[in-house]
């Protein structure tokens, strides 16, 4: 008799789970754009946002992804020819390297080996030898690595200087303790599908204080779409410069709701305490991990080596999806480092349960064990469980 | 006793309604999008993408609306400094000038009076002119006007020259007869929020045998998520190079099978049935029309005079959605025209019967009348029906 096929679980660390409610909300008739009740809509999506972001200041909502809400970002608050301090330590802090070179910004880089967090001290150093640094880019959740850094710290730093703190928070606003004004962070961007449990195709730029003067200063690197100054300007009528994603609107509409009813400090205790758990089942897989300073977002480690020669990892997660309906991601390349088909990752950001948690566990040691490594059956789950317990009794 | 509100119909040209398969694909659990599953589905939608594009040529996917697209096929075909010949003859018209003069590309402006078609030898003249320019700029369907030019008669006097057409059919690929090979039309754009049927989110570029040429000679202007070569070498993948919108492709994926499933020819006759119903109601009501060249995407008419001073706008068409449950879209300014409050739009493309289109046009006539207009009652209807009931008999 053949069985029905398992129950699927959307563990990537992006795109993840979307809730059966905001989905429905995706499917709602279509209404336009100008008209009060989009407005309205809109309206409150940036205030809740907001209340997501820990900010009193303007959400902008960008149509595209989080690569796109954060170029918008570097390349309005910067001329061309000028100083950014550019923090890297994986694909993504590469990534906002590589746009600061397309558009023609110079740089002085942080780079920082894979697997690590960017230091506070690096950052002050960087300051401390280019004065004339206008921005400083950094990763809040490198998701590469499963790295997070002490965003407090920075933030702390930079805010001593002229320049302007931009945070990649794509990962780790919705999901972990971010306080964008208490911290004093200048500018943070997120993008739908991660934390916020959309599907992809809106990107969050919020814009402090200090922020918005300097976006009132500077000409910014030519852009069109991109100028964030016509996102403010439209935004400040809850409008949008060009039509919007409605549909996806009104899905992240019904996310943050969602996001409310368990209120933003339980999310975060959520997913700290799965991270927790998957960190006590790594461990007790004798896995290594990915990072020195991991993040509550997602969690990283690297495939054991085996008699035979080590865990092929499309097969490995090709049998976690067929055989067990689990979606993990592996591992990316890039000009610092190399994780292809060394690590894997498993996110514990937005609508995820400890059932899928402890799920997962338990198909990724049995699929290890599959593939010939030595872990003792069942620890990964009891580790786990023992975890949650733990926390649960506390 | 308190009637029910009237059915909805969004007649508004963009975003357009969206069919009940269409919103049900979209509220699909998600799939990962590196992933064998989703690079199939991208794959055929990029395929059926071309076969309404009337090309053999590849189909860019970008996430965001149509005018990150087609600031995308601007900025990625021609380095700063150099010339680019820009037709205006309305509000998108303007707004690709605006996007070269924000990105620091030079311009030869043809400008045409709001309400008609940019020419053809207007365009042979100023390419005669200015033998440096490398790209023309056009509007096939210039929504603001709801104007069509003679995009046929235009690529073939440009691809005469070393120049490339980058034509604008955002209202007009899916709605009227576009063969973007056949006419050979270099770059041809679009968005999903038009005849695609789908919500906003997603822009199409689709790039010929000379533009894939330019793009692999030309370094562009400094752009990162805009730059058409991550775009290109991610699509020969099947891929995306960031994180696209899934739910909103899987939506595209229902609308394109809906075309095909009614055969484009048979979407093109539709649209233009209605578009010329319409226009002969418009004219049974003896309301003078916005363009001197239709486009059978939508119609626009000027509101008449009235022995009070004329219909106010904004009340009228609260009333037709409020009372009879018809959006349909008022008028836009721009630099070179104003049509703000003096003219209204209504939609022919995608998701519109017969009946809507009729309900509409009754809608209409009863709220001119309301206002003041002198109108005989039930001209409209008349003269739409018997447009069809003639188109329906040949």
């Amino acid at each position: 008799m053949a069985s029905s096929p398992p129950p699927q679980r959307l563990l990537t660390p992006g795109p993840t789970q979307v809730p059966e409610p905001v989905l429905r909300a995706m499917a709602m008739p279509l209404i336009h754009h100008r008209t009060g009740a989009f407005r309205e809509l809109f309206a409150d999506v940036r205030l809740r946002l907001a209340r997501v972001f820990r900010t009193r200041h303007p959400v902008l909502v960008i149509s595209g992804s989080g690569t796109t809400a954060f170029e918008a970002a570097q390349a309005s608050l910067i001329d061309p020819g000028q100083t950014a301090i550019t923090c890297a330590s994986g694909k993504f802090g590469e990534r906002w390297q590589e746009v600061y070179e397309a558009i023609g910004v110079d740089q002085v880089r942080i780079d920082v080996p894979w697997g690590r967090a960017v230091q506070a001290d690096q950052v002050a150093a960087a300051l401390d030898g280019h004065r004339d640094a206008r921005v400083v880019t950094v990763v809040h959740s490198e998701t590469s690595t499963a790295t997070v850094c002490d965003l407090k710290a920075i933030a702390a730093i930079v805010g001593r200087t002229d320049a302007l703190l931009i945070a990649d928070g794509i990962t780790s606003v919705g999901a972990m303790p971010v306080e964008m004004d208490q911290w004093g962070v200048d500018v943070l961007v997120c993008g739908s599908q991660k934390a916020l449990m959309l599907t992809p195709g809106l990107g969050y730029v919020a814009l402090g204080e200090r922020a918005l003067e300097r976006l009132a200063q500077t000409k910014g690197c030519p852009q069109y779409h991109l100028d964030l100054r016509r996102w403010l300007d439209a935004a400040r009528k809850d409008d949008t410069p060009f039509t919007p994603p409605i549909s996806l609107v009104r899905g992240q509409h019904a996310a943050l709701e969602l996001i409310e009813r368990e209120g933003i400090e339980n999310v975060w205790a959520r997913t700290a305490s799965l991270a927790a758990a998957t960190r006590a089942a790594l461990k007790a897989m004798r896995l290594q991990p990915v990072s020195d300073a991991p993040a509550d977002s997602l969690s990283g480690a690297f495939y054991p080596a085996t008699p035979t020669g080590g865990v092929d990892d499309a097969r490995f997660r090709a049998s976690l999806r067929d055989k067990h309906g689990i979606h993990i991601a592996g591992g990316q390349d890039g000009r610092l480092g190399n994780y292809a088909g060394r690590i894997f990752r498993i996110s514990h950001m937005g609508h995820v349960s400890a059932d899928d948690t402890l799920a997962a566990l338990a198909a990724i040691e049995t699929e290890l064990r599959g593939a010939g490594a030595s872990i003792y059956p069942g620890v990964a789950v009891a580790a786990a469980s023992e975890s949650l317990g733990s926390e649960t009794a506390v």
